[in-house]
């Protein structure tokens, strides 16, 4: 890897801030460490996973990534393990919060090698939440690489892994097409995964159609980047409203849902537009007019009503490797923001 | 072990489906490896413990049996790091089950090479509680070996360890007689551990006697199978309301609280019924009529209720060592079904 | 370390059991290890965290300083993982705690090379309180070292640790004044680490002056124990009231805040007593009246409430090397209490 570009000390917030060459040059390195199983790379660091909301599949592959490769972790619960964090500089603090961010993070700092955060809307107000500002305090505060295990705005390792998977599908990404489609789901979910997958695909210069009803867009500033991102990399960013439309032709189907940014924080008004649209499921019919697409999803999937049972369990389905992945890609960032050579 | 047979692959739920042979030869595997402290032989493999119910004996002998042979643990909790799970094949999850089991287990199956679980009773309704839904789902899906952790029907990690505390102490086990004795609890306790035990007392063909008052007999199926294990192996299963006559002339007693099946899913009709026999407790003056009885328990105990201080703190108690051989029991399942030479 | 007293298999329950040479050989072992990484020394070994109640700094350090020698953590959350205790000898277990401590501690010990325990305040009695019930009941009933990792009376590793960042500071810490100064938080927070750090001074032979508006008075006992160990190593300790008077001339200022032992229980009267001394706060124009003082605190910290922004960002603020220093302390603890040479 003499030549590949050093990313080593960085944080793991968001593709955005990696260039094609550095998202690359892991990928590469993940399909290396596939094949490997036990390393001591790791040994005598610490990783602090810290989890402001639950997860699964985050926290096992994160937790099993770290320690085969020899690495110790730490997992702290919000609200269990953590006090209640303030966010503003210079607050007086007699309020609900015992810790300042600033000391939380300085202090695991002293304790762990690297810190990883999940940490997802609680505002209520999009202006606010999309600042995201669990992550960017520590960001700001810590003296060790911050990886975001899903924050408001990104879900970065979701994203490199899917890209790692497709890698392994298709070999060169560029001018293959994939649709990212919005579906129908009972509860309004989150953006990180479909602004993390979009990030990812126009930085490797993939054909990406956003599909969604009308008051999904994406975050605005989402959208800018990826016009930005698809520009350099010679991908290309539309969007459009008719699934049929989106998926005829795909390379890769990739289901997701999403809340409304515009009703973020209402959850009556929101409920009420995304209500209907509970026709949006993907079907075997809709993948017979793409290009013999792959199906490719974050999980967990709502089965029959985001997507029918029959395009889950398909061979062309995704699901299970890019969870699988999931693995490997962390373990390759690891070794890369650690600087292991 | 050249010779002995292999579980390689076998999932642990139940000792129903191992031989006599198979039994014995994990047992002589524990009796090595008690002796040993740390190995590397699981080091680079992972171990996923999911917990539908709380644990203290089982999570911490788990996990530390499987840390001290060099692989990695990681323990989630259901409600809290799993989504709620679907069961029911082809359904439409409009409801409130976020993932289903199937992809739940495949995903847990990528990233653990085990896959240990606990998952009690739930249901209300006993036909459906004994099909053990939750542990026989993962057992469907995944793609790596499933231990129980302790489900409805069965215990067996508890039953192992406590047939290697039984050989221990008396070498071998055909024709010693295990009183299986019921006590009063204030609470309906679950059945696992008195099938668990039963099975394993007839696998070895020991002469076992199941003692309760009305209305409080184990699974029909089980009692089944137990007859037909104990006429294979040379065994004897009969079941008294006595518990003077239960206990007299019995090599160990293994004291026990279960609920009513007949009236499983009605607290109340249960409590009243439990409640009718509070005298249901082992004394020393009990202990006396047997032949110099050893004294077992699975644990939690509930002192001076189920059993005297004088019983659970004798010489002849196994209470302790019980709880310890957990860790060798385990550490040699884990060895032998993972293909450990 | 081959004529350093050896402390092995004791329990680190307060530095009070502890002499100042043992004290001081701890530091030292800790000095040495702070500058190393991964050591293996307890491979094959285990540590089991029982907490009952919440934790970060420490449950992170002592998870990553034990997993950082090699060995093996679990961590056991009361109420989750352990069922409820009973504490009293020979109670008739028929109310609400499902197992005896007795039981419990025996098992674990089965388990793990060493037990650690969080237990605070929750009797609502002083007297009853600092009898340290948890602790002390786990102390008597296993067999294997009890590590304190916060009880109702003290906090060894705090205190240590506190005394490994003193030394770095000022070498020889005999006739250092170092003052505890109360401030006011919101909260009536525990005594468990003024009595540590005070005990820590005293046995070091350093000045101490406890700081605190009337009805803030440790408990007598401990108080009592102060006077004796500073009469035995040199050093002092006084009383006063005014934070002016108490900052004076001081090389360390320890800020804490702690509720009222006379109310203890009684939140309310506690409240309206502690609720009189909110301009009790850490100021820089109070540190410039000292020598130049170190500001010290175990953290959490009610930023500009306790104390201001100024004084715990200043260069002369030890509060985040406190924290990463006791990683390095417990690292020694477990080696010298578990044999290490």
């Amino acid at each position: 890897m003499s030549n590949a570009p050093s990313i080593a000390g960085r944080d793991v917030v968001t593709l955005d801030t990696f260039s094609e060459e550095e998202i690359r040059a892991v990928i590469e390195r993940a399909r290396g460490l596939k094949a490997d199983g036990y390393s001591s790379t790791m040994r005598g660091r610490s990783l602090a996973m810290v989890f402001f909301d639950p997860s699964l599949r985050t926290r096992a592959s994160f937790a099993i990534a770290f320690s085969t490769l020899g690495g110790t972790v730490i997992d702290l619960v919000a609200g269990r393990d953590l006090w209640q964090l303030e966010m503003r500089e210079g607050a007086v603090m007699d309020d609900l919060a015992d810790e300042h961010v600033r000391d939380a993070a300085r202090v695991l700092s002293e304790y762990a090698d690297v810190i990883a955060i999940r940490a997802l809307a609680r505002e209520g107000d999009w202006a606010q939440e999309r600042r995201d500002r669990v992550i960017v305090s520590f960001q700001k505060h810590a003296q060790v690489p911050i990886f975001n295990m899903e924050s408001v705005l990104d879900h970065p390792c979701q994203a490199w892994g899917d890209a790692l998977t497709l890698e392994e599908e298709f070999g060169e990404l560029r001018g293959r097409k994939l649709t990212l489609a919005w579906t129908y789901h009972p509860k309004a979910r989150p953006l990180a995964v479909p602004h993390g997958v979009s990030t990812m695909a126009c930085k490797l210069g993939m054909d990406l159609t956003v599909c969604h009803p009308e008051g999904y867009t994406l975050d605005a500033r989402v959208q800018q980047s990826l016009q930005h991102t698809a520009a350099h990399s010679g991908g290309s960013v539309r969007t459009v409203s008719s699934l049929e439309e989106a998926v005829s032709g795909a390379d890769v189907v990739y289901g997701a849902s999403w809340g409304s940014i515009d009703r973020h924080g209402n959850a009556e008004r929101e409920a009420a537009l995304r209500g209907k649209h509970k026709d949006r499921r993907l079907t075997t019919q809709l993948m017979s007019a793409t290009n013999g697409a792959r199906f490719m999803h974050a999980m967990p999937i709502r089965r029959n009503v985001e997507v029918d049972d029959a395009v889950v369990d398909a061979p062309g389905s995704l699901v299970v490797r890019q969870a699988g992945n999931r693995l490997h890609i962390q373990r390759a960032l690891f070794q890369e923001v650690l600087g292991v050579q």
